[in-house]
């Protein structure tokens, strides 16, 4: 297992790389795992999300004991919707609420799949090896846009607002993501705390069958999808969104955040 | 009025600039539309689609006459989905059939926007000034899969394919799109013809709205919806989506497209 972050400089610049015991080894990307041999103390940078995808690829119902609880079948193919660039932020960055959105907005925690090599139609092998590494997702959710007009279901348009995609701390390649949870809390009290290994489609036959569809870049991430114990952040709230070995996403909504706690939860950093 | 295009070049580079008199004169960018002093014949370059969108987003519903057809309401907002970047081909590329889906696919031929600067909770007034000019879209979509599922609409899946969104053959600044009609023949056979005057949300509305939820940047492209007259492509058929003003847009689906057609489409080209 090895931990990876995208950080910014103090020039602006920003920086990709291995962390380990405090240090970052730079590397020239994800898709260039190469080290540049520059060794960079993290105290000198600032997180940012740990990749910048193209797109977001979210999948609905993609976990059989919510699909249980909403009463679904579970599907036969991922169904998913698609996240812009533009929606994702790190972690202790604010969630923002849209000016003109007033209604209930949801916390969901998952897993994210981060892309690391170019895929299209990928057996479940290639995919496998075509996965770079492991995330925290929060996939926030304007919830009462959804069904706001009863002939089209707007998925895009409640989860696409700017800011809406939290993604971080890290990235963690050759994670076992089969023996890890999802524990979300809301202000500190639990609210999810669910097992990947409950997950419908698994990492590897996701990205398989989607790059059957459309062609995943390096750095496009693929939300997992959440199970049970979603619910509502007032403003102010903080969402901690947390699986043992990569770390804890921690992004509040719509109220300044404190800074700098992001790093302190990154395993492995210190 | 000016015509701009986007091409490659022998050695694999890609150029844009504005046509005139059968040349490129090359320009910075989309964003920067600096010219690089730098002109060049056409015939020595292959069209490509005249921009390269970070997401395409596509309305559905934004058009009287067939909200009317389909006895739908007009909506209150744009409603829309997000078409990934992979999704994009220019005029005289082919359209693939998925793999794994034997269903009928469907064209829709719409007017497009290009955004020319970025554009963040927009007036009115600030996103006329950010559009870029106007150009063709073929919204293709793998109309079976949308109500495949019926819990989840796959709006994304069945018209984000690879090569599902087709643009071009150019991109028209200070077109006056309310004269325009948007005419689409399949195999020859005149399937649409409809006044773009017609639309529910005119383009600097659409531009300023949908900024209001995501950032739009310079390069992504709104496909304003389709009216009357959308319809099936067989295998092997062309799809041909004209707009007076702008050029005409051609792509076959899954069969092997005569190639060199698409700059005798583009209006002041010649």
């Amino acid at each position: 297992m090895e931990t990876w972050m995208r950080l910014m400089a103090s020039d602006g610049s920003i920086v990709f790389g291995r962390v380990e015991n405090g240090y970052l080894h730079e590397y020239e990307g994800l898709d260039q795992p190469v080290p540049t041999g520059a060794v960079l103390s993290l105290r000198a940078l600032t997180p940012l999300a740990p990749c910048a995808p193209g797109k977001v690829v979210a999948l609905w119902n993609n976990f059989h004991a919510l699909a249980a609880k909403l009463e679904k079948p579970v599907p036969s193919h991922p169904l998913f919707l698609i996240k812009p660039a533009a929606s994702v932020i790190g972690s202790s960055e604010l969630i923002r609420r849209p000016a003109h959105y007033a209604g209930k907005i949801v916390f969901e925690g998952e897993l994210g799949i981060v892309i690391g090599k170019r895929c299209r139609e990928a057996s479940v092998e290639e995919a496998e090896s075509a996965i770079f590494g492991y995330t925290i997702v929060n996939d926030v959710t304007a919830a009462g846009l959804i069904a706001e007009n009863p002939h089209f279901p707007q998925w895009c348009r409640a989860k696409g607002f700017d800011t809406f995609c939290c993604l971080g701390p890290a990235i963690v390649s050759g994670f076992d993501w089969k023996r890890a949870r999802v524990v979300t809390k809301l202000d500190g009290v639990e609210r999810q705390n669910y097992p990947l290994d409950d997950m419908v489609f698994s990492p590897a036959q996701q990205v398989s069958l989607i790059s059957q569809d459309l062609t995943l870049e390096p750095g496009d991430v693929i939300a997992c999808g959440t199970s049970l114990g979603v619910g509502s952040i007032v403003d102010g709230a903080t969402v901690e969104v947390s699986i043992e070995g990569i770390g804890t996403l921690s992004n509040t909504l719509g109220a300044v955040c404190a800074q700098g706690e992001s790093l302190a939860a990154v395993e492995g950093a210190a």
